[in-house]
């Protein structure tokens, strides 16, 4: 049995317990919401004001030049820009364009709305016939054939917190000459990346998650390199031209990543980002990988020995190399209880139709934090509360 | 002769003179760049705090629903979201959608570019056949005929500030069956607009201009009621689906301009920018629409007075009904004499190859401004300081 006294001593010689005094956290919540916004970086409220106080209201327009503003978006992770829908709108079209012959999206049926609603609308546009083959997990392998132009997952689901071979995948892909496009909303911050090695192709992810950029943060994309030369985005706005302020009378597409941005970037949204990210960088990964196993192996153990009896199904993977950083429990009800665990300062989130989902963050998230939440899910389970009717109400934002 | 003492006794009896303590502006600065930046409201500063410590900070994930976040894009001003590009190819994208026959969008060949260069990129991503006719602004009319399906046009011309009659050209487009496309950045908040009485089909605009919402604050976009049912939009992003929280596997568009969303709207530059939405409100804009005439035309008449022989040429028309509310004047050295401006203290922009322009937001600039605005231009122009050669120095942005 695991015990509280055995958390705290596992919080007195984590390496990374210092990072939570980086994030500013309000006091008797434990907060497991991390995948669906990142907590909010002490250096964030200073960063921000300043960027208000001195850079916009003192700097005015000077800024763009003397604040390097125009320097931001290149600055802070490769290219960020836009939200990931409109990324992968600007991926998936670039794709298709390197594939003429091919007319065929590959994606889980499980993946995130938003990367299939995408897929549709630009298969309607462009009204030449492309089509989305939606497969389950395990079918993924055998669907990818010659008719694929490219091959669109999520690496960690969002639904169960499931991860995928990244590497034997794009494999796959590439050896029926798809295509990769890798989905990283999930990833990014909580679970190591290496495109590079994997040889993907094309990349989204996203800013207010394990990011904590902050609510509605940009989105960032990558494409590899080898690819920069044949690109072609489909949203040419002028600051992605060769020459911005050249205001040329036709697009010239910026050489490579450059070219992927659209208009003027939402600049207090991208000051925040900058500073997420750069507590991220100071983080070293593997550390990060190795304390976010470790509190989901807890979670998943610490539910099944204090709410045993209680129906509660663990539908993330035990297997730790197909984990992500996140635990997610079915449950009949699980929208009231959810709704009674955030009212005592549990904040995890449902997911239509059944799912409670308790994201990780480890850079916040100290191990005697689980016991604590655990313990009120036992409470709100044991007692019922969630019965109570004003659980029962759907919020707008779920 | 304009003197200083009569521009004061303008400046006393301001109806809209009480606006200007709502801005923070920097000591020794005449701020003519608002066309491009707005300044800063001072309530932004305590609301974007508030947002970033309380709402994201201390309300996390809640937020969506406490704070109402998932209200604010549309809470704001009819529908925000992205920059002003994207929108531009959302409604180019619908036009051509509901006039499936036709294959030409004509626009200015001095239209901003980066509405150019959209058309152009959706056109190549179409690869339909669709084309962009350029005229000139005395060709417009004429070049308006059964070919086209829309008619795209920036209402102010960003160039030189030369406004466009959007009720003529409007009436013109529905003769012969094309639909009107008006780009409003250089009009929300600085002159008068109705798009209703003028029965135009769709807009878009910009949010950190005349609106002051702040660094790449997002833009707006409009569609005629009559044309909801009919519209289609390409980005088809969670966030836009119907039911964006019932993650079902197929996209179906909310109704109306909600279809216009695409992903997570960035949160604390939508707040900033609704603080300058608010003024703008507060602002009866006949009141906004007569300052801003009386101080375009003090500007023109005081630069003729006050730096005659230093061949500065007007370009912004002198007919009240065709002028948008900044000033521009060419001159061969436009470029050093602005940075010599702006190095005194009279931020104004270049726009390439050799025009100064002047931009006049009448809810912070005063009329003694004005006066001592171009003394300093006389000053720069007579002492030739603009010829030392830091001020030759290209900047990143100009």
């Amino acid at each position: 049995m695991i015990t509280r006294h055995a958390l705290t001593a596992l919080d007195r010689s984590d390496p990374l317990a210092h990072f939570r005094d980086l994030f500013t956290l309000p006091d008797g919540v434990v907060y497991l919401d991390g995948n669906s916004l990142g907590a909010l970086p002490r250096a964030a409220q200073g960063r921000i004001a300043s960027v208000v106080s001195d850079e916009w209201g003192r700097g005015l327009i000077r800024s763009w030049n003397e604040a390097g503003w125009i320097d931001m978006p290149a600055r802070i992770a490769g290219k960020i820009a836009d939200s990931t829908s409109v990324n992968l709108f600007k991926l998936l079209s670039a794709a298709l364009h390197l594939r003429p012959d091919r007319r065929v999206i590959v994606t889980e049926r499980a993946n995130f709305p938003t990367d299939i609603y995408i897929a549709e609308g630009l298969a309607r546009l462009l009204d030449q016939g492309h089509m989305l083959r939606l497969v389950e997990p395990h079918e993924i392998m055998e669907a990818i054939d010659e008719d694929i132009a490219v091959v669109m997952l999520t690496h960690v689901s969002y639904h169960t917190g499931a991860m995928l071979d990244m590497a034997s995948i794009t494999a796959r892909a590439h050896e029926a000459g798809a295509l990769m496009l890798w989905d990283l909303a999930h990833s990014a911050g909580a679970v190591p990346v290496d495109l590079a090695a994997a040889d993907a192709d094309m990349a989204v992810g996203c800013g207010y998650k394990f990011l904590n950029g902050g609510p509605g943060a940009p989105a960032f994309l990558y494409v590899a390199e080898r690819l920069h030369p044949q690109l072609r985005f489909p949203l040419t706005g002028w600051l992605g031209h060769a020459a911005p302020f050249a205001f040329e009378h036709s697009y010239r597409p910026a050489p490579g990543m450059a070219g992927a941005i659209v208009g003027t970037p939402p600049m207090l949204s991208l000051a925040a980002l900058e500073v997420g990210v750069d507590i991220a960088l100071r983080a070293p990964v593997a550390r990060v990988r190795e304390k976010s196993l470790q509190q989901t192996t807890i979670l998943a153990d610490l539910v099944a020995e204090q709410c045993a009896g209680h129906d509660l199904e663990l539908v993330s993977p035990i297997d730790p190399s197909r984990r992500g950083s996140q635990v997610c429990f079915r449950h009949e009800h699980a929208y009231p209880i959810m709704q009674a665990l955030i009212a005592r300062g549990v904040i995890g989130d449902f997911r239509a139709p059944d799912i409670l989902r308790f994201g990780i963050t480890p850079l916040y998230l100290g191990f005697a934090d689980l016991w604590d939440a655990v313990q009120i899910l036992r409470d709100v389970l044991t007692s019922g509360e969630w019965r109570n009717e004003r659980f029962q109400v759907r919020n707008k934002v779920t």
